[in-house]
């Protein structure tokens, strides 16, 4: 879980791979047609392409002579339940403060 | 937007980073009670909060000698609401394929 997370955060770290993230959300795509809107070389784009697949994001499947990429979104969902665990760990101390202020507020119009 | 995605997600691909975030999230500690849980020498740890700074996760307060580090959870948010926004692209489309899989079900079935 822990390097799932690494590789999954590591992969979101980038512009171009949440483009591509972003792209695959709507449906499946060429390497080429991925890779087209990306002023860069190929060489370069598939390097973020493979930081994808590590993170678990992209696969891809051989069509003839084109490999067309999927969207994996388990990695979103693990990503996400960590974030909103954070969120309510985080909320509950808030919420622990304000009920603190509440109380000491209470306790000093009751000392007036 | 993207800069601060960037240094964010950035910041949640390393395990110690994280781990300074989840404590963080039960309340505000100095630097020494941050670093002591882990095994590294204290300038690599500093540079771990520097990241953690950087994505406007971590802010600092000097009270007297010790540093204080708070969690800013504003960007958890940001980083939140992408991942919902992906999400919910994604889970319309898996929609769209079954409303799709549905009427070609009816169809065969009305053919028949």
């Amino acid at each position: 879980m822990t390097l799932h997370l690494n590789h999954f955060f590591s992969a979101l770290s980038d512009p171009t791979r949440r483009a591509v993230i972003e792209r695959l959300s709507f449906g499946p795509a060429s390497v080429s047609d991925l890779a087209a809107p990306h002023p860069m070389a190929l060489p370069t784009f598939m390097k973020h392409l493979a930081a994808l697949q590590r993170a678990g994001l992209v696969h891809t499947v051989k069509k003839g002579r084109v490999r067309m990429c999927h969207l994996d979104a388990t990695p979103l969902l693990a990503a996400q339940g960590w974030l909103a665990w954070q969120r309510r760990i985080w909320e509950t101390r808030l919420d622990q403060i304000d009920q603190l202020a509440l109380a000491l507020e209470r306790e000093t119009l009751h000392d007036q």
